[in-house]
């Protein structure tokens, strides 16, 4: 079954296109997380078990909530080799928990290179056919078309799917993206290369193998990029402490509900935190805050798109 | 002391800028580095095991004879976190051996998360001040001039540097970097951005801790990013396999005959099964193959340069 046969069943079946991030970031562990990773060595993996440790139990608290979760590499990859440890293991935690991953890396390199990327990356359907085992890779489009074409490749064999940085949410993602040649910048050039290969590799799907990151927090280019990229899935980072609203995020859907998963990182997993939750959980009850903050974030999403839940 | 002191002593010592890189392949390992693998658990474990028995042999053969390796970070990661444990073990290795390491992982991403992957590879002058201990870290700049001051601020902080992807060596590496706004192409921009930041980190060196990779296949290309980044150190792929020659990176050399490193990686490491010199060399002899190929390579850049050995 290709990527989004399966993303789309598990949108059907939750009724929201809600990602949770897993950002994990060692000052905001919750104590009792600390505590029971306290048994390893001390510095990194001490600091990468309580990653994995935490990052499991916020797994546990969505799973039933949101089709998909989003690990952010770079967080495990600070804590050296114990981090990237601790990565795989939660990858294989969230794919046993049923939910899809989204390995966030933002990967590129030329030929071969890409080629080894790829397939320790993306697994696909069977989670066991790659050694990080996840559904769907972000990759850095900077090094030309011809670096994106091995990731295709390893992905419409697995079933699996990149998501290329097209628009960035970053305060200065114009620098280079916004590039006008002629009468097009840089993302819509990225933009267009998407949708060819998104076309491509969609055989009787609605949408291919290729996908696109689109920050929410520029709501214009949104717009612009969803009809520019009719057969991308879209994954759209901003939402939440970035400042971006389910309003923003709203014309990122087909009318179906389908077409875009939107991510939220620390609104959620750090949500015991958040000023107008942080009197209603105690800290020990920080999973119940994520699994609440995780609702309020799927109806949002479902008022401004107007599904029923 | 700045990496770039201390890149240009190991220059000096050696009397060569040539970068040896570190892109273990499978199918290319000689036999007895397979037969020395085959204690541990067959899949990943072993082939991670192997690349660390090539790796540190590789570095064994070359370390009285250049000034850096610069491993790449993706055939690594394809073995998974076994992968990634080697990678750290075989930086640890020419660390000790007294190289610097060029870690080509291509990373990128916005604010605090470009921080977390500063902080867990750039290491700097100390080799436990990071994780994965590198003294530089080649950087993709896609997301934008924000998302690289993260890691400007950490390897100065630290003695460490950057190689910001400018012009990479593919061939289809003009799909984006070559897409031009009124006089400019995206790569030209870059290097504006570079070449800023270079200046502005140097302090009384000659160079910056912020560099630039530009691809020795587009030679012309090099020349005129040679001029338009005067105190930004270059890393150069493409020579060797990729068919650029040492006439073709002369250009990157300031007269003293610093300001840039050559890499070679598949011409240097697999030399034992160049058609060259399969004949002069036994499978189990290619420790020397490597250090034949490297001293010819030495050579020839002592030539075009016209710098004496």
């Amino acid at each position: 079954m290709s990527y989004i046969s399966r993303l789309q069943a598990a949108v059907e079946r939750t009724a929201t296109a809600a990602c949770v991030g897993l950002d994990p970031r060692f000052e905001q562990l919750p104590p009792d997380v600390i505590a029971a990773a306290s048994g390893a060595p001390s510095g990194m993996p001490q600091i990468a078990l309580a990653f994995e440790i935490f990052c499991k139990r916020v797994i546990d608290s969505v799973a039933s909530l949101v089709p998909c979760v989003k690990p952010q590499a770079a967080f495990f990859e600070e804590c050296g080799p114990d981090g990237t440890v601790a990565l795989a293991n939660v990858i294989r935690h969230a794919r046993e928990a049923g939910l899809l991953v989204i390995c966030d890396a933002k990967r590129g390199d030329i030929g071969s290179t890409a080629e080894a990327y790829a397939r320790g990356y993306l697994a696909g359907e069977e989670a066991s056919a790659a050694p990080w085992g996840a559904d769907a890779l972000t990759v850095n489009p900077y090094l030309g078309r011809d670096t994106l074409e091995p990731f295709v490749r390893v992905a419409q064999d697995r079933g699996a799917a990149i998501y290329v940085l097209v628009r960035t949410s970053n305060p200065g993602a114009g620098t280079l993206q916004d590039v006008t040649m002629a009468d097009q910048t840089v993302y819509q050039r990225v933009a267009g290369i998407v949708e060819e290969m998104a076309d491509a590799t969609r055989g009787s799907d609605a949408y291919g193998c290729v996908g696109a990151v689109v920050g929410a927090t520029y709501p214009k280019e949104l717009v612009s990029l969803r009809a520019a990229m009719p057969h991308a899935p879209l994954l759209i980072p901003g939402y939440g402490s970035q400042g971006a609203t389910a309003k923003d995020v709203a014309p990122a859907f087909a009318p179906d509900g389908q077409g875009a998963v939107i991510n939220n990182s620390r609104a959620l997993i750090f949500a015991y935190q958040r000023k107008d939750l942080v009197d209603k959980f105690a800290p020990d009850e920080w999973p119940m805050a994520i699994a609440h903050a995780t609702g309020e974030m799927i109806s949002a999403l479902r008022s401004a798109t107007g599904q029923a839940g």
